[in-house]
């Protein structure tokens, strides 16, 4: 699972940053987090297909974190794209897309599905989960916590030779969770794999102020992602207009002891981000300014 | 009069070129003309401020040429804007305008106008003129003509100081317009100054494929900014989509006796545009590929 940041900017663009979104490459599938105007041509530059993402979830309707979305749904038109398009978010997101999609002259080439999550929502996949939280913003705004499902246990090849399974496919069978017959004998996986290991997780707060649902969610999260839009000077405007410092979001990040902490959304007044991520590194040290086409491998933690 | 090309691509972006959009710098008044995904990013990264922008001239609703609006308009608000903003489009352009500025949560700071325009509109402003042409595109889109009134003839220097009338304001005064008086003697400006002079001619085709309009409008004009979707190769898809090649777009400036000619919304096709500009050279010399931030001032004729 890589994270690669495609703007990790606040409010409007600047030279340097261009506003939210993230994408996250889970084998084929690309999902996308918030994909705010610009977010196409970011995909464009990035290492990411533009074409390979089939899930997006908006955290909420500010212009920032969503204005994406029309040319990008146009643009994957534009190149016949046929597969369906998954879009989740806050109340109105279904009806906000579908204006959007009649935006001046347009024919779709595929469908878009279109979902209206609330804070409490487990969405279901697959591979994985995406729970839904509160987040405290000044308009209806969420959390999205993506979680994979336990994978099987560690293969324990010693033992699988002692049992006098042959190495090879039956290995890879039983690996998959499969039982397999070898000379009349019958193994189960069981007798070969170790308990059931934790997936990966990683958890996006979009714009909020500090609040308990993040920690809730990040609770031993792989990474977390976090509101940044201010160093420690400006706390207190940060916080009015419903958004964090980077001091507490590194408080948020050592409350659910996450792994590594991603600042984003940063205030254009920013130039230099040094001060920002003092003010993270003080509380929590595995803290990390997310700059425009960062990308992280999120490794298993074991 | 300084063109600054902010997007060169057609259709969708791509890492070199974003989509259309070209400011027009006069005095201390911003025009755009059309306004795709991602302007007002180029904007910033631009010699001219977002925040100048007075008037926007979209020639059609695909969302290549008007999707950047939204964004545009937010950020403006946020950086607290209180000008009225002008937005000019054909047919349903005030509806869209309402609809976009309804997008998601958003507070406007600041008053938008929006007009409909049609094709044969003359839009007269103080000191220019913007005539409107429909260009055949495959659905309603525009042309526009930006034209500056006559300008005062030229000072005569040596007849002014033969009259008796002492270097200084006067001069300025005179040149401006204005009658002076010295030593008991009037002096009008006819007296100094030579016939009125032409302002200098911007004619941009927008989306289409060759039409009449297109000479008629450009007719002896100063800068020439047209379609050039695809090098020779291609110009009977270019034509099928209502677009233009690089040739057909010399011919156009050939035939309207054009100074310079740009052109523009290149499709994302070509990472090379050496022969697209070798098409329309042989036909028009002053060609030029158009590229994102170049820079253009725009000189009187004489």
């Amino acid at each position: 699972m890589k994270i690669v940041f495609l703007g990790t900017g606040g409010s409007w663009p600047s030279p340097e940053r261009n506003v939210s979104a993230i994408a996250v490459k889970r084998g084929s599938e690309v999902l996308l987090f918030d994909c705010g105007e610009g977010t196409q041509r970011q995909l464009m530059k990035s290492t990411v297909s533009f074409m390979q993402v089939k899930k997006i979830f908006i955290t909420h309707f500010h212009g920032d974190h969503f204005l994406g979305l029309p040319g990008l749904i146009q643009s994957m038109s534009l190149n016949d794209r046929k597969q369906e398009l998954e879009i989740y978010g806050p109340e109105g997101c279904s009806e906000l897309i579908l204006t959007i999609m009649n935006l001046g002259y347009y024919n779709p080439s595929y469908p878009v599905q279109m979902t209206d999550v609330a804070p409490g929502d487990i969405l279901e996949f697959e591979e994985y989960t995406v729970n839904v939280g509160e987040a405290s913003h000044n308009i209806p705004a969420v959390i999205y916590a993506l979680e994979e499902k336990l994978r099987p246990g560690k293969f324990n090849k010693p033992r699988a030779l002692e049992m006098g399974i042959p190495e090879g496919k039956y290995f890879s069978q039983l690996q998959a969770g499969k039982t397999v017959e070898h000379k009349g004998k019958t193994f189960t996986p069981d007798m070969v794999l170790g308990p059931p290991r934790p997936g990966r997780k990683l958890v996006y707060t979009g714009d909020t102020k500090p609040c308990d649902a993040i920690t809730e969610l990040a609770k031993d999260c792989d990474v977390l992602i976090h509101d940044s839009t201010s160093a420690l000077d400006l706390e207190e405007k940060a916080n009015f207009y419903g958004h964090s410092s980077s001091r507490q979001a590194a408080e948020a990040a050592k409350e659910a002891n996450a792994v590594k902490l991603f600042l984003t959304h940063i205030s254009p007044r920013y130039d230099d981000t040094v001060q920002l991520e003092l003010d993270a590194k003080t509380v929590f040290e595995n803290s990390q300014v997310a700059e425009d086409f960062l990308e992280y491998d999120v490794k298993y933690k074991e």
